[in-house]
């Protein structure tokens, strides 16, 4: 069973090491882990081709993958890395069975209180809002409702494990959990 | 032709407005468009079940969906609202053309070299890097390159327009370009 493994891993310096680490899990517990990197990106004239090139080798993995994992661990913000959270979704709307983790136990809400400096409000309408009057999801979820609920809808399963700030795109312990979930719901081995 | 309109309007206190306008401008231009909201949300036991409703109502508008548009305009961060670009995701990964548009000019790269306050340099690999050691993109694109990838896979188009801030989220110019575009292409009316 062929799995795609996504995540902002890609950005760092150690990515090659840190995806090595995760395929070489996911194969011993019985996956066929894909993952960026696997195929070669077509040269390019411009900076923009290239882009799409690396988007093309991306979605023939996607294409070929019967499940993702997906590392949703806040990047550069508040949430998860939008690279990822578009394969997440792509992988859904194949009707294909999601599954993420992430490294920051904080729910969506919680973090979002952080962002409004806790100047977050019941509005007349009874939901809260933050100062700029934008709504404030509070439904006990990680992320977003789509991500939750689109994994949730597709059979998969969100681990979350509280990494140290060093570890925050290293520590495993949530990935080897839902890869471990993966695993018995999809009836690998 | 059924377009789903995606954006992060409904964050906002006049989202029904909001809407409202994008949907008869997209039925002037002869789609039947469709929004979250559109269909009421089951009553559920707990927060997190109603927010699974919530998603489970939009997919279904998706599924119905022949094509997309999204608004991209950052949201809370340096990126677009997580939830659209999950359901960009979703669409692309039905096969179904992905239309989008940004109140914001300024291309990934230039948001991101603002995030690092300037401080990004070209690294031993030759691929420039934040101060954190992440890579910082630069493939021209307005987003990461799997959003634009994506919209440009899916014959898609991506409409970009500087809005001044206090109409960031309800000015309506790259929308009605992209609708034009969506349309042209689709071979609407």
């Amino acid at each position: 069973l062929k799995v795609y493994l996504a995540g902002p891993e890609v950005f760092f310096p150690n990515a090659r090491d840190l995806l090595d680490v995760k395929i070489r899990l996911a194969r011993d517990i019985g996956f066929d882990p894909v993952a960026p990197g696997d195929l070669e990106v077509p040269p390019a004239r411009s900076k923009r081709e290239f882009g799409e090139n690396i988007y093309r080798v991306d979605e023939q993995l996607m294409k070929q993958a019967d499940a993702i994992i997906a590392n949703l661990t806040p990047f550069r913000g508040l949430h998860a890395d939008i690279g990822t959270v578009f394969e997440l979704g792509y992988m859904c709307g194949r009707g294909k069975p999601a599954f993420a983790y992430s490294n920051v136990v904080d729910n969506s809400f919680v973090r979002l209180l952080r962002y409004y400096d806790g100047q977050v409000e019941a509005a007349p309408d009874g939901r809260k809002r933050g100062k700029d009057g934008s709504l404030v999801d509070d439904f006990g979820m990680n992320e977003n409702l789509m991500i939750d609920g689109g994994i949730a809808a597709s059979g998969g399963v969100f681990e979350t494990h509280q990494a140290n700030d060093v570890e925050r795109y290293s520590d495993l312990v949530a990935f080897k959990r839902v890869l471990k979930a993966a695993a018995h719901r999809l009836k690998v081995k």
